[in-house]
């Protein structure tokens, strides 16, 4: 990298460190921002009625192959997948599964208020949000959005993802859906940042880095887009200020020493290696099968479900919202069975807070195996399972002890696809020694795992949102 | 990075400079190796038959769908592909595609004589190569390989790779096939250094980077795997001397300072953001059909072929071989008509060499879009088009004046699919200026190209091919 390139990383490190360390500013205070907040949930109204599958308008039911598609032929449509995974405790299933080939934008626009950016949110309505709003990226659309097939409303700052020759842009990758729910459905995670005046709509704030992980700390605040696309923002770098003030705990400073680069377990060129090995060692073929083919699933009028009662159903909604840019639809959602957990296993080693990432093999990866959470299951799904089938350290983290616990938030995934989504996401200090001996983990420090963001196809979405929760973690400013 | 990591990689990029500089050595001197290799090539025996496609011991036409594939349901399968890119010159188009979802290992074995890092190379025969033998790579195995399908002899060497704990791993990374032939087809590209005693089976011998990158000039001797594992190699980097001796060429001072991580135009996040920009770009669709689908193209009992003459066909061969694992079988190839020009267009930046890159899309691509040379083409595909619909750059390749040309050979590509598929291999010295204005295109250092080979997806097949040729001109020991 030249030289320009070096000291520009470095700038930027330390002005999002400026953003993280910032819950009061000229601009935005926190009270006023968590008011606002609050005030627009509870004047927003919206109706969401849970309807038969065959009274969706606009979406029909292929006669040939069962999938539920849109008529215009866009959006997405729910297929079925055949799945072989031979060393996994189950080696075959079949499952319905979204196929949205079309890559989205998640897009946060940024700008600078008295040296401090500040991230320009939006307080949006999806059908599957458990409490109406949530706070969202400044941009949602997919390909349809921009060329107009919804027959809507243009999306509000579009622009300035569209073109960036003018602007600075801090993150733009694409990155992972969730592998169990997408067939290798990725999204654009872009952070822009303009230096020009921008007009607030309605719904919309600029927040600091500070106010949103505060917010994070909230169950079902802060929006998964928002949080995957936090995670992209380059966190990490030789440009962080790692000496704590004084009362400073060490939980803290090793997270700082993890940030800036100090050093990790294993280098990075063991890291991909050992990726490539996991990759290669995992045999995984996933073939697109008519919907009405999946085994052990059933169709009635109200949802698409297993017929042992587990992992999820597809329901329909019919929806009226305000201010979105249709205000009345209808669609098929997923709706998981039983709230989630992912975890982070967190340990120092040799002053540095390190991560347990998980090589995890998901069907709808684009390829084979992603790095996930130490922990990434619904609990309730391996109830009927002995124990040895259970994921690993599904006890440690559902036993830790309440002084082992540095962050404990429930968070929903993405309600524009998934209805009442729970996930608990939790981060959990633990011993070092616990990943010894499993080939399909290894510690990490958090400047690999950013490093790692610059690409696509290896940190899952559960892994990012986490990272986005660990981040939160690194301004102090917890109350 | 840790500390330690960071002198590792230093260590690594200076021991490789010392196997490029050395053609000869105490255990391999140049002639005797040059001879060697000419020597087996005179006493080989193979037989290479034309056969009808429904004549394929061992193979058959599945008569629902046309597709061709092994009765053991292994190996690979000819099948059909349906393409859409709306935005390319032929927007819509099916073909036939290997399928070969195995990923396979492509593995070089080095060891240390006398403080110079040697490759152990194999004179191996392959049914599509021109010339009969070539220089492989220490192994090329599938899991079918390794697994015993083939029911041959086990393949020798593999136990380096297969289990590498106790030895030290230069390169593992998944790389991608041809995207045009295959469809989302990646190998790993392994090189593993070895300190004990290692025997030397006959049709092997151990050779230096000086002594294969004099053998890259000559046509059809130096196999397209061996050629992609060593791109893969850790060549670049903060440890070689770029110092030239007297009489140096200018030539070559930038290339080292280009693979020593000097200055480049574009800093690396920016050429990441413009990867993430060329696949959001780029819509492709690939769809698998059945053979007897695809459009255009038309069976006969010697070959499936395209009723233009253009493109490829797909033959059948029956062969028999000495020293393979399997003495006799028979089994479809890719014919492509045509010779093929690769070629990397390159200029001299502020004293630092740079290669035009070109964000090429191919349906057969796991990730949309990867870097491609400055042209890829077989020129006589597109004699029938207006100049507008001709490949960028064709005309500054093919007419080149001779003191232009750096690198000029025509090479192969691997001949266990292909069938005598000529590439014409190009390095020209061109104006910086050429680039300009053209999003698709973008000037990069060796350094930036050798950090994008330690991930998957980022690099075609091809442009590693010529970056094992551009490497060949670092040691200043062509003759």
């Amino acid at each position: 990298m030249n030289g320009h390139a070096a000291f520009s990383e470095v700038r930027t490190a330390s002005r999002i460190a400026r953003s993280v360390a910032a819950t009061d500013t000229a601009l935005s205070r926190w009270a006023d921002a968590r008011h606002w907040f609050e005030e627009l949930g509870h004047r927003y109204r919206a109706r969401v009625e849970r309807i038969p599958l065959d009274a969706l308008n606009g979406w029909r039911t292929r006669p040939e192959t069962g999938d539920i598609a849109h008529r215009s032929g866009r959006f997405f449509s729910v297929e079925g997948l055949d799945v072989h995974m031979p060393a996994s405790p189950v080696a075959r299933w079949s499952q319905p599964i979204l196929n949205q080939p079309e890559i989205g934008i998640l897009g946060i626009l940024v700008k600078e208020f008295d040296g401090v950016p500040h991230c320009l949110m939006q307080a949006k309505f999806e059908p599957g949000n458990l409490n109406g709003l949530q706070l969202s990226p400044t941009v949602q659309a997919t390909r349809s959005n921009y060329t107009g097939v919804h027959r809507g409303r243009p999306v509000p700052y579009l622009e300035y993802f569209a073109d960036t020759s003018s602007h600075r842009v801090l993150a733009d990758v694409r990155q992972s859906e969730h592998g169990s729910w997408f067939d290798r459905k990725r999204n654009r995670n872009m952070v822009v940042e303009v230096a020009g005046e921008v007009e607030v709509l309605d719904g919309f704030r600029w927040l600091t880095l500070g106010q949103l992980h505060r917010l994070l700390a909230v169950d079902h605040v802060v929006h998964g887009d928002t949080r995957t696309v936090l995670s992209c923002l380059p966190f990490a770098g030789p440009g962080l200020d790692t000496a704590l003030p004084p009362g400073g705990d060490v939980f803290r400073a090793g997270l700082l020493r993890s940030c800036a680069g100090d050093g990790g377990l294993h280098g990075m060129d063991d890291i991909l290696r050992w990726i490539t090995e996991a990759r290669t060692r995992t045999e995984v073929s996933a073939r697109q099968i008519p919907l009405h083919q999946v085994r052990g699933w059933r169709r009635t009028a109200e949802a698409i479900s297993h017929e042992s009662g587990r992992y999820f159903g597809v329901i329909g909604v019919d929806v009226s919202a305000e201010g979105r840019e249709v205000a009345q639809w209808s669609q098929p959602l997923i709706e998981p069975y039983g709230t989630g957990v992912v975890a982070f296993l967190v340990s120092e080693i040799e002053g540095v807070l390190h991560v347990l990432m998980h090589a995890r093999a998901e069907p709808g990866f684009v390829d084979t195996v992603e790095l996930a959470p130490t922990l990434q299951c619904v609990p309730r799904n391996y109830e009927h399972l002995p124990a040895a089938a259970r994921p690993a350290f599904m006890d440690e983290v559902l036993r830790a002890r309440p002084d082992q616990i540095r962050f404990d938030a429930e968070l929903s995934e993405e309600g524009g696809r998934f209805y009442h989504a729970r996930i608990r996401h939790m981060i959990i200090e633990a011993d070092s020694d616990l990943g010894a001996g499993r080939p399909d983990f290894r510690w990490m420090t958090l400047h690999q795992l950013v490093d790692l963001l610059r690409h696509s196809h290896y940190l899952d979405i559960q892994a990012r949102s986490l990272i986005a929760c660990l981040h939160s973690l690194s301004g102090g400013a917890q109350s």
